[in-house]
C-alpha cells in the first residue's frame, strides 16, 4: 500500500471519488493560505497514524537486531564454547509457530535468536552448531521445548567446552563462574518465552533432535458434556505401533512417505475441579500423549476422533477401524481440533543432569505467575457472569468444548466412517509425482 | 488526543516545528490547483492509514457506520418508539473504556451504537434518548451495566411505548411479536459485549443513570500470600457513609469537590479452589462491594490498601485514620490497584421486570462458554507447568497478587502514613481556580 504520488495531479484530477470530495468540502473557496495550514495538519495527523500503527504492530513484527555492526567489536574468538541443552518454556498463542518464517511475523526462535545475538552467547545462528528437539506449529506452545547449541564460555575447561575454530584465547581463566545462561537469555526475552534450565554436554555431538528417546504432550480441555472413561477406552487403543496415517495430515509433499509410529502411553484426567466434590461441565482435563516421534497435526487429528468419542457420536472402537489402514487407507475428512490447548511438554535425553539457576528460577516462576494471574482472573470474571447467567436459561447450554473440539455442527451428524474421505496415501503420492515431472517439464 | 482544528490558521502559523515543515515542503511554491490536489491526496492517505489500523488491530479501532446516506430509506417515523432498559455483559480489556471518545479506538459504546444503528433500532445517538448506569474506565468489565434508551418497536401499544414526533405510522398493528431486541444486538455485536436481558419501561422518563438506587463491584484476585481475613476486618470499617477521598482521585478540575459517599457492604470471599480441602496461592478470591455512587478509581484505591492489609504491610484500622480526613487530609501516593480484575457486577433498580429471551440466552450461553473456555486452557496450561517447574525452586516464590495490587517493590516498605502525600482538596481547589483565571485572562 504505498503512498499516492502526490505529483500526480492529473491521477487525482479525474478520480469520480475524488471529485466529490473536492465538491464537497469546497476546497476550491479557501485561500492559499488556509490550503497550505490544512496540508500541514493532514501531514501531521499522517504521521500520528503512523505512529498508532507502529505501536499497535509491534507485537506482530519479530524483534531485529539492527546495528550489526557495533557487534563487530566483540571478539568472539577469544572466548571458548560450550556444548549445551537449553530448555525451553513458551506459550505460542501470539507466535506464527517455533521455526523461523520469511515475513511470517514472530516466531519463538525469532525471538530466542534475537535473544542470543544481543546477550553475545552466539556470533551467528548458522555458526551455533543449533539443533532443536521438535518443532511446533502455529499457536502451539510447549514447557519441555529442548535446544542444543554452542554458547560462548566463561570458563576455559569442564564439561562440553571445546576451542572452536579460530580460537585466539590464552587458556587461562578468564572467569571464575560460567555465564549464567537462563538468566542472561531470560532478561532479553519476552515474558511468554523462558529458558527454565540448561545442561552441559560432554558429548559434543549430541543433537537435541536426534538424540531425543520420547516426547511428550499435553492436551487441555473443559469437560463440557465429554464422558472421560470413554475417550480413556478409545484412547488406549492408540497405544502401541500403528500406521496412523488417519490420524494426521498427510506431508507427501515433503517427502512423508510412512506413516509408522509408536504411541508409549495415553491418559484421560480431570486436573481441575470447579467445584468441589461432584463433576461440573467447568471442570479441567487433560490427555496425556508419550511417544518417540510424531506425524504432522497427529496429536490435533487424535484429539478430534477422542471428542466425537466422548459426545458418544462414535464408538470407542471406530479407533481401531481408523488404524486398520487396509480397509480404511483413507482419512475421513473431520476437522482437526484447535491448536491453543496443545503443550510439547516433555522431551526425554538420557543422562542428562539438567541445572536450575535459583535466580533464574525466581525469575521465572514471578513471571509465569503473573502470566497465569491475568489469565485467571479473566477466566474466573467470565465464570462469574456465567454462574449469574444460566440459571435464566431454561434449557442447559453445554458448549465448552465446541470450539476447541471443533467438530462440524451438522443437525444430523455424519459418521465418520461415511464422511467425505480424504485422498488415499497412493493417490497422494502420484499426485505429487505427477506435480514434479510437469515443473520438471516446465 | 483530538484532531487538530484545521481552522485555527494562527496556531498552525506559529508553531515552530510547523514552519520548518511548511519550508521544508514548500508549500508555498504550489500553486493553488497543486495545493488542493495534495489536500485531496492526503486526506484519502488518513484514510487509508485508518482502514490498516483496522485491519491489523481489528480490535482497536470502534467500528464505523459508513454511508449514512443509504440508511435514509429506511422511515424510523412508521415506526413507535419504546422506552427500554438493555442490560449489557462487556469485558473491557480490549477496550478503551465505556465511554466513547475521539480517536481513543475502541469503547463499549463505540461497538453498541455501531450495533443499535447497523440494526436500525436508533435513528441516531442524539435522538434515542440514551443513558447510562455507571461509566467504566479503560479495561474495566461490566456484568451488569443498564443504559435506557428509545428503541424503534414492531407494535403500537404496550408498556413504553409511544408516538415519537413526527410519527406518521396508521397505528394498525404492523407486526403481531415485538423486535428481538437482545439477539438482534447480540448478532451484531463482538463476543466481549453482549446484551443480557432487556425490560420495557412504562414511565417514559425513567432513566438508568438517574433511578439507579445501587451499583456493586466485584474485584477478582488470587489469594497469592494474602491473610483474607484480615483484608475483610479492615475492609468491614469502610461501610457507612464517609468522606473517601483518600480512597480515590480527586477529580476537582470536573467539578467534583465533595467525597462523601456510602458504602453499604463489602465482602471479601475465596471463591475457587486450586485444590481440594486447603488454602492455596492458587485460590481465587473476590472482594464484592455494594454502595451508590462512587469515586474515580474508588474501588482501585480501596483495593490497593486492602491489599497492603492483606501482605501484613498495614494493620486493617489504617483504614479508619484514612477515612479521618481532618487528620489526614492528603491521600498518601499510593499506586491504585489495576484495572483488569474490577467488574461493575450489578446496578439496582426497583420494580423492573428483567426479560430473558430464550433464544438470546442460548446464543450469549455459547458466545460466553467459548471465551470462558480459551481463558481458561490458557490459565490451566500456565498452572501446569508452574506445577512442574515449582520444586525445582529452594524459595518458595508467591507473587501471584504483585501484577495486580502494583505494589511497590521498595526493599524496605514506606508505611502508607509517612508516604509522600497527593495535593490536599483545598490546595486542588485552589490550583484549578488559578488554572482557570489564567485562561480567562488569557
Amino acid at each position: 500500500m504505498g503512498e499516492e504520488s502526490i505529483s500526480n495531479i492529473d491521477l487525482v484530477k479525474n478520480d469520480p471519488s475524488l471529485l466529490r470530495l473536492k465538491k464537497e468540502t469546497n476546497l476550491e473557496n479557501l485561500s492559499k493560505e488556509e490550503l497550505i495550514s490544512r496540508v500541514i495538519s493532514l501531514e501531521k495527523h499522517v504521521q500520528q497514524l503512523r505512529n498508532v500503527i507502529a505501536k499497535n504492530s509491534a507485537s506482530q513484527m519479530p524483534t531485529v537486531i539492527e546495528n550489526r555492526k557495533k557487534d563487530k567489536k566483540f571478539e568472539f574468538s577469544k572466548y571458548k564454547r560450550r556444548h549445551v541443552l537449553l530448555k525451553i518454556c513458551y506459550f505460542g498463542w501470539d507466535y506464527m509457530g517455533f521455526a523461523v518464517q520469511e515475513d511470517a511475523g514472530k516466531t519463538i526462535e525469532s525471538e530466542l535468536f534475537a535473544a542470543l545475538l544481543k546477550s553475545k552467547l552466539i556470533d551467528s545462528r548458522e555458526t551455533s552448531n543449533y539443533h532443536r528437539c521438535g518443532r511446533t506449529d502455529r499457536g502451539v506452545s510447549s514447557y519441555g521445548q529442548v535446544i542444543s547449541i554452542d554458547l560462548r564460555s566463561n570458563l576455559t575447561e569442564g564439561p562440553g567446552i571445546f576451542e572452536p575454530e579460530g580460537y585466539t584465547g590464552t587458556n587461562k581463566n578468564i572467569k571464575e563462574e560460567e555465564v549464567n545462561y537462563c538468566n542472561i537469555l531470560n532478561r532479553n526475552l519476552p515474558d511468554n518465552i523462558k529458558v527454565t534450565a540448561w545442561a552441559p554436554l560432554s558429548n559434543t555431538k549430541f543433537s537435541a533432535r536426534f538424540d531425543c528417546n520420547g516426547r511428550s504432550y499435553k492436551y487441555f480441555f473443559p469437560r463440557g458434556n465429554l464422558d472421560l472413561k470413554r475417550m480413556e477406552k478409545g484412547g488406549k487403543l492408540l497405544i502401541g505401533p500403528h500406521d496412523f496415517r488417519n490420524f494426521c495430515k498427510m506431508d507427501v509433499g515433503n517427502g512423508v512417505v510412512e506413516y509408522m509410529r509408536r504411541i508409549d502411553s495415553l491418559t484421560v484426567q480431570c486436573v481441575h475441579r470447579d467445584k468441589q466434590g461432584e463433576d461440573s461441565p467447568y471442570d479441567m482435563c487433560q490427555v496425556n500423549i508419550v511417544g518417540k516421534a510424531y506425524l504432522w497435526h497427529q496429536i490435533r487429528c487424535i484429539m478430534a476422533v477422542l471428542f466425537l468419542i466422548g459426545e458418544g457420536k462414535e464408538e470407542p472402537e471406530v479407533i481401531t477401524q481408523l488404524l486398520d489402514v487396509d480397509a480404511n487407507p483413507c482419512r475421513p475428512a473431520y476437522s482437526m481440533a484447535d491448536y491453543l490447548p496443545l503443550n510439547l511438554f516433555h522431551c526425554n535425553f538420557d543422562d542428562i543432569n539438567w541445572e536450575y539457576d535459583q535466580v533464574s528460577m525466581a525469575y521465572v516462576l514471578k513471571t509465569l505467575q503473573k502470566l497465569w494471574s491475568e489469565h485467571s482472573v479473566k477466566t474466573q470474571m467470565i465464570r462469574s457472569c456465567l454462574e449469574d447467567l444460566e440459571p435464566h436459561s431454561q434449557e442447559q447450554i453445554c458448549s465448552q468444548v465446541e470450539h476447541i473440539s471443533q467438530a462440524r455442527k451438522d443437525k444430523v451428524y455424519t459418521p465418520l466412517l461415511k464422511m467425505q474421505k480424504c485422498p488415499s496415501l497412493d493417490d497422494k503420492i502420484l499426485t505429487v509425482a505427477k506435480r514434479r515431472k510437469i515443473d520438471l517439464e516446465s
